[in-house]
């Protein structure tokens, strides 16, 4: 008895392996049919929604939705029958998202005959979930996120002046141009600061008064150059991060730091560098 | 007698310390009530120019509004009384934008009867002037204001070399493209320059004939790689904010700060700086 | 007779230091009178091409517009007067800008009747040539100069493989869109291409098929992330402007350079600094 | 025999350096013509697709283009004749683009009378392959291109992010703006996505609801800020390329160079650098 729990926790433990890391070549294989697995079925979600797709196709589309389905709830339950805290994984983050990504399909059994409502379709939608699953195998964007997080402080006061500039901006446009010339109300003054200062405009609301021209060409020209402040921010960050990458070796002589990376000898008192990083 | 002004003039001092300093709980209580009263009080304006909110919540938004007005007009009350030069206070920037904030309620009550005409329109609007009062929690961004000021110059320089092509390239599309295609005059057709150059591009105003959209093309080219100048202008300087910041000695001899990162003597006074970073 | 001539030399000297100078009061206030003239007669220009301004103060702007003319055409013979080598004014840049301010007027009088032809239209907006004499007051602008000219070369390869990118962009497009969504040709498809490529959107030509629209995304794509590297170029460049006027000064004792604008003493060795910068 | 083989032989060698090589005046005057004949080529194709100018100067047009046509074959033959391993020649990517660029007018002869079906349109337009030819004389543009291979694995993380965002607020916007506001399809609404992200703002498609409108501006301030990060990447980058480029100081032991700016000794070897920059 005592054997056969043994050979089983052995199964699960190899099992876990193979599924939560990527160090063997089973490992890999397992994430990257997952990698596929998740892009193909939100990219069959997508093509659902195209009208003529769906027309010709819906029945195909319907099958297939199926497999993904069994394929991520098989997963689903592979992952809660080896992992080692089965009750911390389903409450994990990717817990959540692998669970949320196989239940909007068979919610659609239990509410059928409401086609194409409101609730089916977002219910539907929900199944891009499995996106976020991705994010499993994007580990590797330290450096960057370190660099936002480190200037996110500045970020947010540069976001903070720019919501006041915004709103003021928007209550003046509001009074020139009246809702006459789209601007209805100061909401959807708001939404017309941002297209512009953004510089994205869409030209959906567009100023039909001289003064309200001449107030939208200020409100241009500053959101073309205070993009420069966030740009510079991250600039510097990421400049200091990278430089910081470089080297952390001390030389034990002169005590300088920050040669660069495969330097052998210290640039400033030629003492040899210790080789370990 | 005496003893009553004294217990006056320290409840005086108590509710000082409350109103304008943040460093006890009360205080910064205080502050936080007072943006959340701000800003809802600002959406409020905002949610009131919405043509069906009027309509259904009209009344209660007139009920609401007199209450913040009550609230900042004691709050304004409070500050003259407690300050410890009230005339001084009245005439700051502060003093004026809270004067200002509570104004526009009363004045609608003076000049009542003409509905939506233009004045009572940005009187009533005059009541985002509240949205200033939230700039003296705005002390963090010195790092970024003494940037821009340090490359305020540059900028000057390259907004007055902008202005300089807008106006010639605005003169030229006037000739080319003329009032059939909307550029009406030249300064609508300077409009349109900023609007392209800035890479905004509504398309309300757009070039028709073959030379006018190669010089629209030369113009959208010019704006999309000019923006690098304010932009390396600003990066440059924010990094060397950002750098100065980081090394945090302090020299034992004359206590400068902000020596560079690996600076060995003080460059000051010349005493040897201490190696711990 | 040699008194009077020498007089009359003394006399054109000072008259060359008030014109051509700035570093006496008399010139000072000659230079910003000559802004002052230049931006209001260039203004004029402007709303003399707004219809109902043309209808309304035609004649008091053709009064005013001869008055600029008057004091421009003194201020050039002045300069011709003044100058030492009168013949080389004439033909240097300023001259030739000095005069052609001043000619639309002149040559308006002898092609009149032909109103609002496109000839006379053209001549009359020469005169913002007036505003290339602001350039004049430009000088400090050679850190940003500088630095633009050490990455010309750069930015030129920059703008080469862009030019080859849109020349392709812009035939796959003619092909796949076809006249039929507005691509009528290439060129109008190389016009289409840098609108969408900077940004500027205007969406006057939008693609129309499935396939144009994804390989718009891709060209909005590529516009978006390729701004970076004329930016990353340019920040580089004026970033080492920036450090190389800190300071020249060569610590005479370490022979270390790069020290700070203000330092008094060497950072890596602690010897006095030369004051002279 | 022999010395007529010898001659030969000679007149190859002396053929490949004028049309592979750039160090002699011969060889300079080739590869000038050659690119001012691609680049006249290139206008003549897409001059060829406005419909008037085909019209017009249709028949001059097809003349010029058999010039063309002939002069490249004439290069192509003589690349193959004079090259040293010609079958290697022809499998490269210059051998192929050469090859692409007169087959158009050729296999336009054998396919004849239908005149401008879709065949023939992509069969003329591949002549643009001509193009690609000039990316022969791109050679400088090494540094950019180093500091591009150097940031691609961080641009790409930040492609793939960029990614994850937009699929998760079309899915949104779709759900939120539905059918009727031109978000069709989801494929549709990434489009939209893209189009406002990058800030080019077509307007083809706009929000019509307030939620939608918010959503909206949400993606802009996302865009507008995160264009900040590839910007600040290859900042960092191309600014260490330019630096290493800066100082030329070769060591006289190991002959390393890209020492730092203010280096004393090699960094590779540890042997003293000589002073003078």
């Amino acid at each position: 008895m005592a054997t056969e729990t043994d050979s089983e926790s052995l199964f699960k433990l190899k099992l876990r392996r193979i599924i939560f890391g990527t160090d063997t070549p089973a490992g890999r294989f397992f994430d990257i049919s997952l990698i596929v697995c998740i892009i193909l079925s939100v990219m069959l979600v997508f093509l659902d929604t195209v009208a003529h797709i769906h027309q010709q196709y819906g029945e195909i589309i319907i099958v297939l939705e199926w497999c993904f389905t069994i394929i991520f709830t098989l997963e689903y339950l592979l992952r809660l029958y080896c992992s080692a805290k089965p009750l911390e994984y389903a409450k994990s983050f990717y817990g959540v998202v692998d669970l949320l990504s196989v239940l909007p399909t068979y919610l659609a059994l239990v509410f059928p005959g409401a086609n194409f409502t409101m609730v089916i379709r977002v219910l539907r939608l929900f199944r891009i979930f499995r996106v976020f699953k991705l994010l499993r195998y994007l580990s590797e964007g330290n450096l960057l996120l370190r660099a936002m997080m480190q200037s996110s402080r500045k970020v947010f006061i540069f976001f903070f002046s720019v919501s006041l500039i915004v709103v003021v901006l928007s209550s003046i446009m509001y009074v020139v141009e009246g809702p006459n010339n789209g601007f209805s109300s100061i909401p959807k003054s708001i939404y017309w600061t941002i297209v512009t200062i953004t510089t994205v405009g869409y030209g959906d609301i567009t100023p039909g008064t001289n003064l309200g021209q001449a107030i939208a060409a200020f409100t241009m020209l500053l959101g073309y150059s205070i993009i420069a402040i966030p740009t510079g921010i991250l600039t510097a960050e990421i400049s200091q991060e990278i430089g910081k990458h470089k080297d952390l070796r001390r030389c034990s002589n002169c005590l300088k730091v920050g040669h660069e990376t495969n330097a052998l000898y210290c640039d400033k008192c030629g003492s040899e560098l210790e080789a370990d990083i």
